[in-house]
């Protein structure tokens, strides 16, 4: 696959370049690691700090939420790979203010590995860190198990409680609570049009058939729960609402948050249309969409297809949805 | 190719239905054409209103334009189609506060006939009406014919003065003048990678082979200025960009704004290196990036590649560009 690069090799040190300078005022990279990136703007003393991270490739996740009322500082790793500990601990001593940090990031071996070092290397700091993990992939394992699941889109719905809970001022344990709930409170269900290739290897990380689509699959290529021939749009929707509803108990009158999220390749267009479906179906069940997001959250380089998320709503979420936001790649008024 | 559609004739009317429903705060159908959308929010009696409008495909242009800051209203066409007259009358009649309506579109044969047309059945019901077309594609037509190119992604920046004249209170004539200045100080070019498929035929609209990139290409797979084998992502910004300055005066010490916009389906992380160039490239000159945008702006449903844009600043234009925007694609705080 073509793709507007200079070195394979260097794709991650040039984004990040391009991506500091396009937006000097929100972020800057730390003298200490190339690989960490924190808030241009000055944190306020007593505020937990906000750090999340992961593989590079899902842009706009995960540095683009960097700024107010989301994170206040980001790990980049490699394409489709955990950071390693050191960018974590670099941004962590950066991010601290003397009320802990919370570090958010998807169920991923890498990532839980490097994210985990990095807690206990900042524990010899003394810097209090609590860890809450993205698991809202209802495709991944059963329900039984949600804490073997993986993190997809659903992950952007935790930045988002737990940035907007550390700009109210809550405490360490507290905004953790909140990414909890979030994440307790989340499920997600993708499907697969098309493959994206690494830059390295030019080769597409899976292959599907011309006209084959793949239900359940993973935000780098892990295998979903069926390959089947593409069907409508209504159809897509309808399955993955299934799942995701028959997981999670969501009453008549209940409020949700709704994000209809692209992996990278897929038009508005379409997902406009899927979210209409979505819309229908929880009107008709009596459900309450709170907000709505539709577009690329969280891709997969120019991977083909989308996912839904829902989150479940009560008083204390609702707040923090509803709280502005201002980063590079979204802004929330 | 693959799509998330049901049925192919149905997609502009249910991407309008998903749109609406997701943004119902921002954005509403009118009653009289079901291709007219306006802003949900009550416009102040004597502003000026701003019209957009053009083919589908494009998202988030043009309907994701439609809030704060930026336009009143848009008709909104079939697939890379100009809408005709009639939702374009009526969004006028809609909007328009009385003090007239300025239309903002791309210079596009079937735009510029549709939107006169409309502007002279507004005459009729004593609306005035001033059009301001997009020409900002260097590759489409020689320097001394700028009136004859296309307008591509720089048409963003119209919008965005345009709207904020008009919020600031400007007269329709200002207005008109400020989107006209910005359009007269806008050059854009762009490359293509692949193309994008229109959901009625799933065909290719043009074919490049495995290897090879167009440069110069057009947001409806128009022909770009030559096809050559992909080169690196410096090389290629370089080449659109030495179009770009060698078409418009921009000397050291002058501001600039900047857009790299991705056709739809270029990961942002290319984007972003293509970015890295253009800065690079331009602080050599001693030209200033006042501000940039990075991502999808205007795009052509999946087609890979991306554009450069950039306008030349004034401090007008300045104030234009730094006022806040709250719109449902797009969002400046």
């Amino acid at each position: 696959m073509k793709k507007l690069i200079n070195n394979p090799d260097h794709v991650v040190e040039e984004m990040i370049d391009g991506y500091v300078k396009a937006h000097s005022s929100y972020v800057k990279r730390l003298e200490e690691n190339d690989r960490s990136l924190v808030t241009s703007k000055e944190t306020a003393e007593g505020k937990v700090g906000i750090l999340i991270g992961g593989g590079s490739g899902h842009e706009p996740a995960f540095m683009g939420y960097v700024g107010a009322g989301m994170a206040d500082g980001v790990a980049v790793g490699n394409i489709f790979a955990s950071p390693p500990p050191a960018p974590i601990l670099e941004v962590t001593k950066a991010i601290d203010k003397g009320a802990g940090v919370v570090y958010l990031y998807g169920n991923y071996a890498g990532d839980v590995m490097n994210f985990g070092m990095a807690a206990d290397l900042a524990a010899m700091e003394d810097i209090q860190v609590e860890m809450v993990i993205g698991s809202d992939d209802v495709a991944s394992a059963p329900k039984e198990e949600k804490e073997k699941r993986r993190g997809i889109a659903g992950e952007f719905f935790i930045y988002k409680t737990a940035g907007a809970a550390a700009d109210f001022g809550y405490k360490l344990e507290d905004v953790a609570r909140v990414a909890r709930k979030t994440n307790d409170n989340t499920r997600s269900m993708g499907v697969g049009l098309s493959s994206c290739s690494l830059p390295q290897t030019g080769k597409p990380s899976f292959v599907l058939d011309e006209n084959e689509m793949e239900v359940g699959l993973g935000h780098h290529g892990e295998p979903g729960i069926r390959k089947a021939p593409i069907d409508t749009a209504d159809n897509v929707a309808d399955e993955l609402l299934n799942h995701i509803l028959s997981d999670i108990e969501i009453n008549e009158g209940d409020d949700v948050v709704v994000l209809v999220n692209g992996l990278g390749s897929t038009p508005r267009m379409e997902l406009y249309i899927m979210f209409r479906r979505v819309e229908k179906v929880l009107k008709e069940k009596g459900i309450n969409i709170y907000r709505s997001y539709v577009g690329d959250y969280i891709t997969s380089l120019e991977m083909g297809g989308a996912s839904i998320t829902l989150t479940k709503l009560d008083d204390e979420l609702k707040k923090m949805i509803d709280h502005p936001v201002d980063c590079p790649m979204f802004v929330q008024r």
